[in-house]
Order: C-alpha cells, then sequence, then structure tokens
C-alpha cells in the first residue's frame, strides 16, 4: 500500500528536521490526524511566517522582530560590552538567569575547516566594525568549548588585538566543571581547565 | 529578553507534538531559521492539508485519499479476510512486508476504561456491520498485544460470535519471541505464551 500523498508530504517535511528520523515522522504526523484543524493551521503559519516575520538586527545580528532588536535599542543595557556567541540560540541561554546586561554578538556558526566555513562565511567582519569604532570596552568570547568555537575565538581575538591594539579588554567564558557535576566522572580535558582556571577562594 | 513572537509561535507548535519537549521545540524552530522558505512553505502546506485532503474510507475506516480507500476498492485483495487493527499507523506496518492480501478495519484506539474510552468509542459498530453481511470468511484481530488490545480483542470477538454464530472464523496474532529476539531477555508472560502458542515442527 502507498501512503496517501497528503499524508506522505507532511512525513517528509518532518523527516527534514534535525534529530527527526522516518519512524518519528511517521508518528508525528499519524498523531496531527487526530488534532483539530486549528492546531494545524497554527503550525502551518508559525512556520510559513517564522522567517517572513523576523530579520537579523543589523548590529548584533540576532534574529528579530525588529531592526535594531530589543537589545541593541534598549538604553538600559551596556553597549560598551559585547558578548560573541555562535547562534541565536544560545542569546536565549545566557539571558535566561538575566544576570548579563551588555549586548550580542551572533557570529551564525563557528570555523570549521572541515564543513568548508572560514572566517569570512561568519559575521566576523560585521563584529570588526563594531569594537573598531572606539565605543566598546570589553568583548567576551561566548563561543561553545569545542575545537570549533575554541579555533573561532582564537582567530577573533588576533583579529581585534590587531585592529584595535591591546586597550581593548578580550575575555573567553570560564571553563571548568559545571555546577552540580561529580569530579568522578569530569573528563581530563576539563579537568585540566578547571585547575588552571582556580580562583582565590 | 523576550522571544521573537513569530519563534515562539513555532515553538508552542512543536511542543504541542508528541515526545517534542520545550528544547527539542527550540532547537527545531532556530534550526528553521537557516533554511530556505521553500522548505517552510513546503512543511506549512503539507501541515494544512493534511486533514483537508485525506478522509476516512466508510468501509474500514482508514486515512485515506479516496472513498472507498485503495485497499477496499483492490479487487485483487481478498475481501472476505478482515485484519482488525487500532491505529491507520498499523496499517502501513503489516502492509511492508506485501503478505497479507486481505482488508483491514481500523478502531482508532483500544478499550481503555482508564481513559475513559469504551466500545461505543471506538468503530466497533462498522465492524460488526461488515461482518455481519455473510461475505466475511475470516477476522483476524490484529489489536497491540497490551492489556488495552487485549480487552479490545475480546470484547469483538464476543460480540462477532453473538451476532454471526460459530460460522465466522475469529483468530488472534500470535503472541510469540519476536524473531531476532533472545529467550534470556524474554519476559515471563512473553516465554508463556511462546509455549503455549507452540507449532508443530
Amino acid at each position: 500500500m502507498r501512503v496517501p500523498q497528503p499524508i506522505q508530504n507532511l512525513i517528509e517535511a518532518f523527516e527534514k528536521l534535525p534529530g527527526i528520523g522516518p519512524k518519528t515522522a511517521q508518528r508525528l504526523t499519524y498523531y496531527l490526524l487526530h488534532v483539530p484543524q486549528i492546531q494545524l493551521d497554527e503550525l502551518a503559519s508559525a512556520a510559513e511566517n517564522l522567517k517572513k516575520q523576523t530579520v537579523l538586527c543589523s548590529i548584533c545580528l540576532n534574529v528579530n522582530e525588529h531592526n535594531p532588536c530589543d537589545i541593541c535599542s534598549d538604553s538600559q543595557r551596556d553597549q560598551s560590552l559585547i558578548c560573541v556567541v555562535e547562534q541565536p540560540l544560545d542569546i536565549l541561554a545566557l539571558e535566561k538567569n538575566g544576570k548579563y546586561k551588555g549586548v550580542y554578538h551572533v557570529l551564525h556558526g563557528a570555523i570549521s575547516p572541515l564543513n568548508n566555513i572560514g572566517p569570512d562565511e561568519l559575521y566576523i567582519k560585521p563584529l570588526l566594525d563594531r569594537t573598531n569604532k572606539g565605543t566598546v570596552r570589553e568583548v567576551i568570547l561566548a563561543t561553545n568549548p569545542t575545537m570549533e568555537g575554541e579555533a573561532t575565538a582564537m582567530y577573533i581575538a588576533k583579529a581585534i588585538k590587531q585592529l584595535a591594539g591591546d586597550n581593548m579588554k578580550i575575555t573567553r567564558i570560564a571553563h571548568g566543571l559545571p555546577v552540580g557535576a561529580d569530579l568522578e566522572y569530569a573528563d581530563e580535558v576539563t579537568l585540566e581547565k578547571a585547575m588552571e582556571g582556580r580562583r582565590e577562594y
């Protein structure tokens, strides 16, 4: 038996999403056969309008409804402190505790030679333009603690120093044991970084 | 920071799906920010049309584009052999090997007193009408081997026998060890059923 085309269409659309295999796509689709049409319409219009109703902020390149975005146009926030992240989702994570009062810069990726992503594929140039205006006091490099994230952080640090000299403060978020973790199960590199980054009590 | 509304809308639509939590919904949504608009449009139209372009077959109650469905209107298939399943997805599973040449009947659920689903909430009445016409030779009960599925199978078997008498052959799919399984890891009930259902070699 052939799967009916309208069902097959949705299964295929779901299968294209990361982490959703053929079985899950099937299950989701057949589940949706039992929901009210209004829920399907909501999903449809949300998907259709996701990109149409959002823009990249021309300052920090975060995804937002407005340009400049809510954070860049917020006078309560410290516009001289820029936190550099790989993805818009990272901003959500950092904003959750509400402690950070600076602004952001989204690279939309990390340098990854294996995937043919070099510095020019990322929004590094706009970051250098921002830091070059003399209004920025500190840049916090909050790329992921992965090989790609470290390489990206290193590249950006070097590029900013070349342009702005040593006046600009460039920092990297701390590596160490996550809160609640167990020393016993930590990997060697994390432990090494945790020891290196120890602070006076 | 508030999540932009267009993004929040899609996150919420994804969260309503079974097995998709807030984190996965976020990840899927932010992934979709990077895909071409055409992929979003495909997802949108597939979701919108899923129910609009499908109907329940008035004979077997499977979800299909046509009524009667492809299987019920297929003269190559044995219309006197009905396999009763809980969900349309079960038909997909049974059709995969292409061995079964009869037709189906979809109950759209199983009897579950805990969830307030009694026989009247399922499509049992249409099944009895079908078996009562004198054209059906055998009913295979292929509900799931769960408490609900067993109760449903038992209820249907009893109801058909009351109406059609003992002329109708009513069978239940075999319980036992799945192919490739290990005796050592099988649960007691499965082993008991496997012994009970043993056949001459």
